[in-house]
């Protein structure tokens, strides 16, 4: 392992998230309404093109998160003890190192430095570290399987 | 814009790529071989069940690329005059603020603290930020559309 001494890295947010939640609520995210402000020293410029994809990735900074609960270990998600113990990063919890929650939303329309978005499950005032496009090549490739406790888990999620 | 202040978000890396390409060149990843080794201080517990997913998300810090390249407006990507001038936030292109990398890898296998992987356009050294596992749910719902100079910028990305 080369990484021998602790590394810090700075970032900073280009944007936030402006949302119709402000409670760190688990299910129902399909509920909201919501889109990402850029700071303005990202013009409209930083967005040309992008509405020639249907979805974007929002990279967001889950800075409700208390720091304190943050885990490293392996726990039964949501507390659901008939699911099995699973490591931190088996999950998507939002209690993890470094806090940075993904999603892949549908775009719906961009307005000068405002990108209103569908299916973020990332509540008001969150800040936006990137947004990226995405790109079919970059998604799965080969067959795709998960363990039958995140598909229960999802399943009131989004709708 | 709520963020009228400056906000700095400081991140440390969990574990580091291990690969066999170390130049930061642009096409032909799936030649290499890589692992992602989780810093000692995440357990092998952290990885509980991520073998039950066929494949992972891993976030990563591009540290190699110059602060002083960081693109925040539109240019031609790979500077292909005949491909349209795209915003950053339209492109995955290295050259980003906060210089984060997501991928999704195919998982090969768990051993103790490393996890190795297929597909990562990551170099050897690249600090990694998070792991999380692909759950289909989170994937693009809806059709999906990208422009066509994307779709040949990939052409050789992979393979």
């Amino acid at each position: 392992m080369r990484l021998s001494e602790p590394v810090n890295i700075c970032l900073e947010p280009i944007g936030t998230v402006v949302s119709t939640r402000s409670e760190t609520t688990d299910d129902y995210w399909d509920k909201e309404q919501c889109f990402v402000e850029l700071l303005e020293s990202y013009g409209d410029e930083s967005l040309l093109g992008l509405s020639e994809f249907s979805h974007a990735e929002i990279i967001f900074y889950m800075d409700q998160v208390d720091p304190g609960g943050i885990e490293n270990c392996a726990r039964h998600p949501r507390g659901r003890e008939d699911w099995p113990k699973t490591g931190i990063f088996a999950q998507r919890a939002k209690n993890r190192t470094n806090q940075i929650g993904i999603t892949v939303c549908k775009i719906s329309r961009l307005t000068d430095n405002r990108l209103y978005i569908e299916g973020l499950d990332a509540v008001d005032g969150t800040p936006v570290l990137d947004i990226k496009p995405w790109v079919q090549e970059f998604g799965p490739r080969g067959p795709v399987r998960q363990p039958t406790w995140m598909t229960e888990l999802m399943k009131n999620y989004w709708a």
